[in-house]
């Protein structure tokens, strides 16, 4: 390859946080960004060559996208893998990860199937269409059962617990859609594990790799990621678990990736039950349990997903120290959609090795993800400093509308 | 304060390498960066809010800049102090650092002046206006001796090396106005030091520091800076220099800070003879010999300045591990100015905790600043094997219409 001037474009399908932190990635590496989203001013906008205002189906945008690309990925699974693959043949340009592997993962059920034909191990499952399916599931499954809507669901959304047989028809009509149920795992704690598809691995010669090889495989370090009524709050690398239990989750992290198509980075998810390491689900993109490598490691998710993308060598996905992040979320009181305004910040700015992301919505809601505070510790320190003081941070912290989650 | 979308504004004169840095450091921060530039996309341009084309004296751009700014500060020295401050008052708007300081910077004898009356150590110098002025000067402090340009040089332009009496009005010729005349410094090596000046230091509590007092003054950690024909090439950090040598460095930046006013980060170049530390010159922005901070200390430069002129506390300016970088400049032997392309920077791409900067400028001349190159290395190692590999990388880059240098 050779580097330009205006260097090579990587067009981006979305542009809210995740878009923003690739367009901070990409620039260094003389890698030019245009996303498409349809929000005015998206908070990748200003960091960005150029956005697109258009949906994330809007056929006609992701042409012009395409047309103004050398590559094409996408950070919310939203996009839709047929006009991906449409746009991107049109205009000649690579989609990674591939269309298909989007299209695996926005439908639960062909997900969960592709993780078994891969041998990952995966929580019991039903598909169930309508209350008589679901009851039998749950002669199968036993409750407390999870119902997950099929597509569409996020951070919580699109998912219901079945504490017992007689919530099943409130549970369908709240998912509302095809769904699958899922036996309820009692977890120890849940971990996070980035895996990452490029050209080449770190040290490799470029010159021996073709960039259509099938590439080289990593993953950064494991990540203990800590939910609350589903929504991610905080992380912690190392996660606060015994040795075998992470080496045990990389494993797994390693086989998803396996059955998933194209270069990138991939969030996979994962419920350690203690005996064993359960599939959740995965992202075919850059993650909110991977934002601590900005600064916790050598190369950042967001870094390794454009040297993925674009076709360069993996980066060094080393953790530099034991490091934990926090989310900054509207506060649950926060009525309607009132501009984002925060304070308490200071604190996050005098507090040495601590490290502020605001992710620059113009409105806050509740549960909204606004920004995240990372706090690298002490090298060869242990983790749950870095986590306590993050949370702190996080907590010292409020918008003028109602507080933070 | 408070975090807000859209973000408050650093305004920056000037949209060179620095300038963009600035913006990729701003965005996490909350902070939109506008540029002045007068080249039509300039390397900011791509990541920041917005490019006001103009001159870096053009008073109108100016005025605009400072209305849409809540800071104003600049990247280059060449900005223009008695406007700025024009500029700044009319809108309101704080100057950082102040123009004052720019003033007495952009005068080598003014500068001169000022780090005497600090008590900071200079080299022996003379004003000289002629050439009788020249030869009584070179009869005081010997030969060789430098002659230097007293406004506009940089890299070298506006510099002369007098060898021998004889050459004094060839020398003076080709500085083309005003002047000193310096000693010649035999130093073992040279030194750089970025200095901090900012509202407060990491860990004290912001509510107990007012915007508007003297603030905290850091510095990062001493740097060895490696030049060829005054043009930086390569940075190494720690230096490869005893203890005592970086001690008394870095009390002399110190030194050097208490001569200037405003808050930012300030370039101070020194001579280390052995001996002694001698003052060589100062710069009141982010600095080449500050490039490595980006991966190598847990705040980089350039969030530094960020937080500096925004009123934010400083950040930690700790060295995570010995860090090299070597610029990637034009080779000699271009002609004219061709589109930039570089070679044979997979390398860099796949060489571990190697990291890639490309400055997005659209030619390259002979000698011109287009990227750099930083290599970390290991904890408690030490730094020649880095500095090493960041010159092996450089040496395997070459612009398509001719080498690096």
């Amino acid at each position: 390859m050779t580097l330009t001037s205006p260097g090579p474009t990587l067009g981006v399908v979305g542009g809210g946080q995740l878009g923003r932190m690739l367009g901070e990635a990409a620039a260094p590496l003389g890698v030019e960004v245009v996303v498409v989203d349809p929000t005015p001013d998206c908070p990748a906008a200003p960091v960005v060559r150029d956005q697109i205002e258009g949906d994330f189906d809007d056929a006609d945008a992701l042409h012009r996208l395409a047309d103004r690309s050398d590559w094409l990925t996408y950070e919310i699974e939203l996009a839709d893998p047929d006009l991906l693959e449409e746009a991107g043949d049109d205009a000649g340009v690579p989609v990674h990860p591939r269309p298909g592997t989007l299209q695996t993962i926005q439908d639960k059920l062909v997900q969960n199937r592709a993780m078994e034909d891969a041998s990952v191990p995966v929580p019991a499952y039903r598909r169930v269409d309508d209350v008589d399916a679901l009851h039998a599931a749950l002669d199968a499954l036993g409750t407390p059962a999870m119902l997950k809507a099929r597509e569409g669901g996020y951070d919580g959304r699109g998912t219901a617990l079945i504490e017992e047989r007689g919530d099943a028809a409130d549970a369908l009509a709240a998912v509302a859609g095809p769904a699958l149920v899922e036996e309820f795992v009692e977890f120890e704690r849940e971990l996070a594990v980035m895996g990452c598809k490029g050209a080449a691995a770190p040290g490799d010669d470029p010159g021996d790799v073709a960039v259509d090889d099938d590439g080289a495989v990593d993953a950064f370090p494991v990540t203990e990621t800590i939910h609350e009524d589903e929504i991610l709050r905080a992380t912690a690398s190392p996660p606060r678990a015994p040795d075998d239990r992470r080496a045990a989750a990389r494993d797994v992290a390693l086989d998803v990736l396996d059955a998933l198509d194209g270069r990138g980075v991939y969030g996979v998810e994962l419920f350690d039950t203690g005996d064993a390491i359960l599939f959740n689900e995965v992202a075919p993109r850059p993650h909110n349990s991977g934002h601590w490598t900005i600064e916790g490691c050598h190369t950042s998710q967001f870094q390794q997903h454009v040297r993925a993308v674009t076709g360069r060598p993996l980066g060094d996905t080393g953790r530099r120290a034991p490091t934990a992040s926090a989310n900054l979320l509207g506060g649950e009181g926060i009525e309607g959609r009132p501009p984002a305004r925060l304070e308490g910040e200071d604190a996050i700015f005098a507090e040495p090795r601590a490290h502020l992301h605001w992710y620059g919505k113009r409105e806050v809601y509740a549960l909204r993800k606004m920004g995240h505070v990372t706090v690298v510790g002490e090298r060869g320190g242990d983790v749950d400093a870095s986590l306590a003081r993050a949370r702190e941070l996080r907590d010292g912290t409020s918008f003028t509308s109602g507080g933070t989650d």
